[in-house]
């Protein structure tokens, strides 16, 4: 049975450690390293108002938007040069140091593996390669594909569709309370990986799974 | 012509100052005052979270569990009950100083005004009648009456055809770039009040009008 399960996997914060771009935004922000998340949920905040609005925008320029209009709310002036360049080392990001081994694990197992990002499709192909990941998964699928940003819900239907599985038998792993909630609200199962800042969100159904890092789900997953 | 006009206000910052609430969170985030920013954007995305995911919850719910989230990412415990204690101030807030004369001049002029907020019906109710606003407003539309939050393109849809008009004779006006993004999209016109701290997403397109307060709104609306 465990072959025909597919996991999807959320790429940024979930597989591969942000560390480096909170770092570079940080510093642009006149090292303000507090101001790092308002400027990530400004950001996650404005690709749904692109979707709720019916325009999709790419997902970087929505992040470079949203960095000059937190740092202005700081009176930090950034040129759009300079906030591109503090976001671009979100393309060359290493994995958290729990995931190789727990995808090989996975992998062995039988699982079926992608991934599924509001990262646009040659930005999540930039990264995955640099991660050294590639080999793990048989599809990179981008929201870009369908100019929807997740949690909406039709994201993870036609995630499901374009890997031709129900929805049931595919698990979401994402380190957001707001993915998770999205593909549960689809009918996938899913699974939370409390990376150290992420939280769930306590007015959501508590995830089918919450497990603190990769070497735990694939525990969870494997004694199913 | 004019008199035909209407203009739609957003409530929270755009007509009444959110200083008591940003002060009362300040206070239970253990006198962080930079974290409410993360906390108020949290909040929004997730109002929309839930709308991409087609689960209406009330506001102020989503306003209480973002604060808790907000405080557990910073090692502070809070409890339901301190969290909505926090958050209650919203209901009892003053106009910004430029807003009742400007509302006066506009009502003689025979613009047609109504407010259209995120807060509940009960919610908005309350806010406006304890801001002395209510005899300038022919409707309080709240967002709950459809249950699906701005600024997805539908409310303002809903709104103009709640009042009998069409989107093209409405004027949004708002303290919040994605709300006049929203109405922008749905064919109203937008007006932009530049609130402190309050600032355009660059990414978007100019509202018809940025104006830095209520009395600059109303002089350049009896110009046109």
């Amino acid at each position: 049975m465990k072959s025909r399960e597919l996991l999807i996997f959320d790429v940024n914060e979930t597989l591969l450690d942000l560390k480096p771009v909170q770092e570079s935004v940080g510093s642009v922000l006149e090292g303000r390293r507090e101001l790092v998340p308002l400027w990530f949920t400004t950001m996650l905040h404005y690709s749904l108002v692109t979707t709720a609005t019916g325009k999709y925008q790419d997902f970087v320029e929505i992040g470079v938007a949203a960095l000059i209009m937190t740092a202005i709310k700081y009176d930090i002036i950034l040129s759009k040069e300079e906030a591109l360049a503090a976001i671009k080392p979100i393309l060359n990001l290493s994995p958290h140091t729990d995931v190789i081994p727990a995808l090989y694990t996975l992998k062995e197992a039988g699982f079926r593996m992608v991934t599924l990002t509001n990262s646009s499709k040659i930005g999540v192909a930039t990264q995955i390669k640099y991660a050294g990941l590639t080999d793990f998964f048989e599809q990179l699928l981008s929201v870009e594909e369908i100019g929807i940003y997740k949690p909406h819900t039709r994201v993870y239907e036609w995630a499901a569709g374009k890997l031709n599985a129900a929805p049931g038998n595919c698990t979401m792993v994402a380190a957001h309370s707001w993915d998770v909630a999205g593909a549960h609200r689809a009918g996938m199962k899913t699974a939370f990986i409390a990376r150290p800042g992420q939280h769930l969100f306590p007015a959501f159904p508590t995830p089918g799974m919450v497990v603190p890092d990769f070497s735990k789900l694939a525990d969870k997953l494997l004694e199913l």
